[in-house]
Formats: structure tokens, sequence, C-alpha cells
């Protein structure tokens, strides 16, 4: 995009596109001068020629102090970081790669823009380019974050693929990175347990381009995810993943879904940031526990110690997370009862009494168990019609199971 | 003890010694009465031929109430199901049993009763049954319960041996009941780990007297518990542990520690009352986590989700939720601190746009980080001295590590 192309009158949509360009994720001047002037303004006045401007630094000033920020660095360096990336602008372009490649570009102003980003207030993503075989992003209550550590063990690989089984197979859709480990098992587990292609089973949030299939190991599993999921990402097609963008990739994932749950991290670990994210943001986080005695679920055991996370065991919890109405609630494991739950306290006292073998008479009763010679005999009637006292010639046992 | 012989005479020692033989634990009335009669009062009252006592009754009646119990089955109920048991009672001959084993009755008078137990209110223990190589029982904020399920796995036996041990090196007392399984490896880890005889390293807590080993299989244990710690009991020498017995138990458990330690317990679980009674006694409970394929996890995993328990990995965890004081504050593993902690958001934009082989310029810097030239330019001196950047003849690149 040369300078003095006034860009901005080819709609909202080239104005986005182009400024995912410019600006890095969370460039709160940034955000702050679309806010003040909307896309096309923002993308003009960086067009521009201006180095100030007394009403507009005064409008971006202001949306900044809304949103807490006291101290920015003013329009002058602002505009020198967006300025020099003009001349790689090609948002045009940039939406016909994307076209060509099965996606487009989802801006707020689309009926289907998730809104669970507006959560992210100022920091909302500007755009989202988008690739894959599902047009949208299910609502925040059917997305459920499945994170975790890059360098997974057997035990995360085998709860991650279990957990987005069945979190799919429940109707929801999983979301996380597309990292190596925990975040490979996610995909992979919603995409053996999709069924049709009603539903995207996952999502991927990348840190770089959607065109970008990185890390370079999972290009086959990002293609599934494309050919039946979504991948998505705030930066344009070529854009390289880096650290920065990771951590910010991760507000993305916490802010789509109603809970984050985190299988394995070690003590300190990106997804604990993703974590964090979605704490802040007042998502539900989960977290899987393991042995004490693995390190890789040493981050998963801070959160719940830390009070961040609940702990979570398997999809049945997750989703009784997620569900606000009920809905999921979770089912108790099967467990025989106790023959003996649900006895009162004298009753209780008295089975403990009655001997296995030998019949015993009621003052004996009395004094063993500690109870009145009345007690003992309602007593004895209630457990008799409960098949736990049987009465024989000398007096009463216990019955045999 | 004989119906007719003044037993109060002898003084509140013998009283509390023929109460407990009287009285099941807990006994709601009994214990009223004894807090309006005197230990002694209540012997005599129940020794005598009195089957109602409006001033009496009244007197328990109001002790009851004050205690949030508005309903009894009155005196004469009540009486039938203790003056059965005089006739087996000879507190005495109970006294000189425990005496000749190398013990004594504990009774709240005494200077060294465990104070703790008062949080037990009406429901406090009549007296207790001691038996050991250890006067006293320690403080309560030196005390750790540490329960779980009779079958347990080798993880749980692993994890109970090194909490256990290491608890009693920070100079805590462990705190159990006498059964199989984890119980019995917290005894054995505390027993291995104790240096010297200047603490009790453990303490088993019997729902049977504590001249009973029982369960058999834990002779042994329980005879080196009694040589180089402590065994007690509420009910006398010679009483049978009854499933009643075994709760009621568990209640004096949770009362003399500062914390309960679950380390494995099925989803049903005796451990889980243990912790219940400590949450209700506003103690603290920990929960050992462990992989959600172990049933005999389950239990823990059902405390950390319902919030009644916090999450421990080792014992430095559980010493700091013992150390109000922050004495025992859990250091964070040892972790290598990332090179880039610390570094400002645009300086890690920077290092990631600084290229790894070939050196570049100033501009294409600030292209690629999306900043302004003369952040880039200031970014670069600190990242050089940080040793993060070098520079070169033909620009700059990121400096290996």
């Amino acid at each position: 995009m040369r300078r003095g192309h006034n860009f901005a009158g080819n709609g909202l949509r080239v104005a986005r596109a182009a400024l995912t360009r410019l600006m890095e994720p969370s460039d709160m001047p940034g955000l702050a001068l679309i806010a003040a002037l909307g896309p096309e303004g923002a993308v003009s006045f960086i067009e521009g020629n201006d180095t100030s401007n007394a009403v507009i630094e005064r409008q971006v000033t202001e949306v900044l102090n809304a949103a807490g920020i006291e101290r920015w660095a003013g329009l002058a360096e602002v505009l020198g970081r967006w300025r020099p990336r003009l001349d790689d602008a090609a948002p045009e372009r940039d939406l016909e790669t994307v076209k060509r490649l099965g996606g487009g570009l989802l801006v707020p102003e689309d009926d289907h823009w998730p809104h669970a980003l507006d959560d992210l207030q100022l920091g909302a993503p500007i755009a989202l380019w988008c690739r894959g075989s599902h047009p949208w992003i299910p609502d925040q209550s059917r997305c459920i974050a499945v994170v975790g550590s890059r360098d997974s063990t057997s035990y995360g690989a085998n709860v991650t693929l279990e957990i987005a089984a069945s979190l799919v197979q429940r109707e929801f859709t999983v979301v996380s990175g597309g990292a190596y480990g925990i975040d490979a098992y996610a995909h992979r587990g919603a995409l053996g347990a999709a069924l049709d292609g009603s539903l995207a089973p996952t999502i991927a949030v990348m840190a770089g381009g959607v065109d970008r299939f990185y890390p370079s190991g999972n290009e086959d599993l990002l293609r599934s995810i494309v050919d039946r999921g979504l991948v998505v990402a705030e930066v344009p097609p070529g854009t390289n993943p880096t650290r920065y963008r990771f951590l910010q990739r991760n507000r993305l994932i916490a802010a789509l879904c109603s809970v984050t749950v985190v299988v394995e991290a070690r003590w300190r670990s990106g997804a604990l940031n993703t974590a964090h994210h979605a704490e802040t943001l007042s998502r539900v986080v989960g977290a899987v526990p393991g042995s004490v005695y693995s390190a890789n679920s040493a981050g998963c055991h801070r959160l719940l110690r830390e009070g961040s996370a609940v702990c979570v065991s398997d999809a049945a919890d997750i989703a009784e997370l997620a569900g606000a109405m009920g809905e999921f609630l979770a089912t108790e494991p099967e467990s025989t009862a106790a023959l003996h739950d649900g006895l009162s306290t004298s009753d209780l006292l008295l089975v403990d009494a009655l001997p296995l073998h030998c019949a015993t008479s009621v003052e004996k009763l009395s004094v063993v168990a500690g109870l009145s010679a009345p007690t003992v005999m309602a007593g004895l009637g209630r457990l008799e019609a409960l098949g736990l006292a049987e009465r024989l010639a000398g007096g009463w046992k216990r019955k045999p199971q």
C-alpha cells in the first residue's frame, strides 16, 4: 500500500485488513486511534503526512484513559512505528490470498463476529483472518479451550485425546493453539470424534498467518483442521509467529471460550499465561490433576493450589463448568452405596453390636451398643425389615448379606 | 462397678474413666449431663435409682439447647442406655491396665490436655486413653493429619512415606488412624524420619481400646508407635472398634491437627469423613492430586473440585498451610528463568525481530518489529547490554546464547 493511496475508500474490511498489517496485536494507541476515527479514518491518518494533530492526540488520549491507560508515547512516536510498515501493506492482496485459501476476514461489523472478544475491550483484535470449512466461530458458551505444554507426557496425551473427543460428542467446539503436545492432541481428539459437518469440532488460533502452518511438524494436522474445522489469526497472511504474538494469541483463545482447561503445564508454562488471561476475563479455568512426581503437572497443581482453577477429571466435569443452565451437571461416579448408609446413629450402633454368629439377647445388645432396651427393640424391628438383622430362637444376630 | 458404689469419691480421673465405659463417643445427652453435674456428679446420678429428675432433666436440656440440639430422648431413655453398662465398668482396673501398658488417662482438667479438642465443644471426648513414649500431644499447630484409603496404590504409598518423613524432619507430628494403607504408611514414614526422642513423630488415634492392636496385621507397627510415639483412644481398654467408633475417631484426628491431608481416597471414603470433620472445625484440608485414571485419587479430586481442600504436592506445601507465621512458606520449584523474562513489550518485539544470521538495519527492524526508529535504537542499546543483540558491520543481529 503506497502512501497517498486513500485506502479507506475501499471499505471497512479492507481498512481493517490493512490495520492488522500496520499494528501488532494489542497495540493500545493504535486501537484507540481506530476507536476514535474508525478503521478508514485511522488508515487515512496513518497514510497522511501529519506528525502532530492536537485534536486526534486528545481523542486517542481520552480513549486510552477510559481504558485505564494513563500514559502513552504520543502520536509522533506511534506513527513512527506504523508508517514504516505502509510499504509492505497490501490488504487487497491479503484478502485475495485468504479467499483463495478458502477463508476470509471476519470484522467486528460482521453479524457473525464472536462478541465474546468484546470482553477484551480496547484490546479486542482489529479483525480475524479465518480459514476453514466453517464460516463462523460458535458462541462462547459452546467453546472450550484445551491447552497445555508442548512437551506432554503419554498421560497428558491420553487425557487430552479423551477430553477433546468427549467434548465434541457433547457438541462443544475445542479451541487451542497449533503447537506440539497438548494443543495437537486436543485437535486430534476433537477431529477423531467429529461425526458430521454441522459443527466445527476444533479451532486452531495461530500466532502467525493462517497461510503459515507452524510448526511444520503439525502441517498435516493443521491442514485437517482447515478441512474440517477452522484456523484463525489476528495477524495477516505471511506473518511469522513471534514470542510476543504467541502471548497475544493466548488472550484470544481465552476470550473465545467459556472454559479454559489446562491439561498439563510445567511450573512456568505458556499454558498458564492462557489460564491467567481467562481468569482476568472472568472465564472459568479448569486444571487436570496428575502425579505430584510429574513436572508436567506442576503448573496445573499450582493453578489448583492458588485457587485459580477448578479441578477437572473428565469432559463431564468440564461440561458442568460450561453449562450455566445445569444442562451438563456431572453425575457422581457409580459406586455401590454401602448397605449401612442412611441408618440413624442408634441403628448404626445396633448393627455394629449384632453378633455375626451366635444370636444374643436384647439385654446384651443394650450393653454392647450402649442403647436402652426399648431403643434396641425398635431398632431390631427396623433392621429386620432392612434385611440386616435376623431373629432366631436364641435371640438376634446379624443377617449374612 | 457395682451399683450403689459411689465412685465419684475416687476423683475426677476415675469418674471420667468410668464415663468413657458407660457412654459411646459423642453421646450428646451424656456429655450434657457431665457438663451439668460434673463427671463425679454424673456418675453418681447414673449409679443411683432416679429414673426421672425434673431439675437434672432441665439442666441437660439447657446444655443441649445451647449446643443447638433442640430435641432429645429424655433422661429415662438415656439412663436406659448407660445403666446396663454399669456392671461392666471397672475404671480403676482400666486405669491400672493402661498404667501397666505404660500409659494413662488424659483428662480435660490436666495441664497437658490438648485444648484443640475444645473446638469440638459439647462433642469433645470425655477423656483420652494414651499409651506411648511421649507424655503429651503436641500443640495443634505442630500436628498434621495424614489420612487416606486402606487400599492404597504404590503411588499413594510413596507420596505418603515422603510427606510423613519430611513433615517429621520439619518437626511436625503426624497424626493418623491405625488402618492399613495410607494410615500405616504415614506412621512408617514418620517413624523412619524420627531422629531423636524429643518429639513424638507420630500419633495413632484408635477406634478401639489402646490395648487392642487393630487390625492385627498392623500389630508390629502399632507396637513401634507405642515405643516411639503415642497411641490414643477415647474408648477404654478392651473396647472393640465399631463402624460408629471409627467415624467418631475421625473427628478426633481432625480436631487434634491444624491441617488434615488426604493422600488417596476413593469417591466415597472414610478419609473424606475426616476431611469434612476438619472443614467443619475450620481446620485446613489438603488433598494430594493424582492420575484422573486412578479411582484411589477420585476422592481427593472431589475435595479439590468442591473447594473443600487445597492442592498439596509435598511437605513444603503442607507446612505452608500449617504455618500461619510465614515460617514455612513453600519455595517455588527451581526453574531456569527464561532469558527474556522482564523485558518490556517493545524490547520483546525487538528481540523477536532481530535476525539470527544476517545483520539488518534499524529501518528494517522498525518495520519487522512495528516500532519507531528511535524506539528500535534505544532498545538495541539495552539488548546489547543484556547480551541479546550484537552490532556488526551490516547492522544488528541476535547474539547467539
